[in-house]
């Protein structure tokens, strides 16, 4: 029997990606380091620096999902408003986190101030996550991973975190390149997807020099349906 | 008296998008094209390949915002749902469009098929969007505009929908650049927040040449306060 993957939603927060000044590329990040431990990202969510909205996101998802990985505003400034808005998800306090003030004291020095010290800020009962990149611990609340939205420090964060997840069977690919265009290989791939409700079969337009060059894309957890499944797919792309 | 912007969400549709395997831009492409005509993007969505999915986020933002973009799920393959997740999220039916199949006979002739015919669908009553770029054009259903995922296709059908789109008052922005680290601004900046509620102002710690340029966003639609807003800003960042 084939075991089921766990599942997680992303909330990527922060004004400056819905105003298109700020390419986002945590979601792609969190994407490919869930696959890599066999975790199905399901749904992501970009919203804005608001409360409401951030609490609805992370309430909505963290029901739905096994995990829920969020990124941005944990920062000291007034814009900064996830650990309190993860704490009113949750329905808890927000409390200044003993250890990560610890930390930043020690860290900070005499640049240690009230607004540094909002980053040692975390919904009571979370579980530090180290940030070993800057200042300012990421945090777990029940099943939702909070990190920094600063890519880099965001994917050492993510590595932090790894220990506290539980993931599953990895999603094994297969790709196949074609050139036969979509709308001929349409309906025998609608077939062979038919007998394969196991397999995820994707189809993706594209050109290499010049030329078509469509992306077939198998996914399944089941490496021999997998197999059996490339198999049909080949035969209908040459 | 200052207008109220328009506002909009965007649902990016794809499995290849929560898998990792492709990087989304279209959202960035959306959110710069909203800002450009005065309509706010509030909300983003990634969702995958999957009814239940893509039917739930259309409703939850279309009956929110005044605009919603999709992208992805228009070509002529078994993966390609979109189309059928439109009219059941407005409860309408599915119709092959007459002005979009005759478009798609002359422009494929003897290639024209069963399977390129689903380029051609859309819920009944909606309204065609143009795409010079390839076959299969997009379409408008209420004040939903529904958009290929290939970005330059997106690209294109956000500039042949721009006529049906009624924008409002642009934000203006003003950016400063600033060597004062953030955890010493966040107490002046809040302050200026409290004092300025109508102009958003965002902090983002980032390096340039190895030291501290953290960056100041001011975003409003009113000319003076953020004249105001940027002046009290550039006194403290100094």
């Amino acid at each position: 029997m084939v075991e089921t993957q766990k599942s997680a939603g992303a909330v990527i927060i922060g004004d400056e990606i819905l105003s298109g000044r700020t390419k986002d590329t945590n979601l792609n990040t969190i994407a490919l380091f869930c696959e890599e431990i066999g975790i199905a990202l399901k749904e992501g969510r970009v919203v804005a620096d608001d409360e409401a909205a951030i609490v609805a996101a992370v309430n909505a998802l963290r029901a739905r999902y096994d995990y829920v990985f969020t990124t941005g505003g944990i920062g000291p400034t007034h814009d900064d408003i996830t650990a309190e808005c993860i704490a009113k998800a949750f329905g808890v306090l927000l409390i200044h986190h003993p250890e990560a003030m610890a930390q930043l004291k020690e860290q900070l020095g005499d640049r240690f101030n009230e607004s540094r010290a909002r980053m040692a800020r975390t919904p009571e009962g979370a579980v530090l996550i180290d940030n070993p990149v800057s200042v300012g611990p990421g945090f777990m609340t029940g099943n939702v991973i909070t990190m920094a939205g600063i890519p880099r420090v965001m994917a050492a964060m993510l590595e932090s975190a790894r220990p506290l997840l539980v993931g599953g069977p990895k999603v094994l690919t297969e790709v196949i390149f074609t050139s036969v265009p979509e709308g001929d290989l349409a309906a025998p791939l609608g077939e062979i997807q038919e007998r394969f409700p196991d397999v995820s079969i994707g189809s993706y337009p594209g050109y290499r020099d010049g030329r078509i060059a469509n992306r077939l894309v198998l996914r399944s957890i089941d490496a021999a349906r997998l197999a059996e499944a490339t198999r049909a797919v080949r035969a209908i792309a040459q």
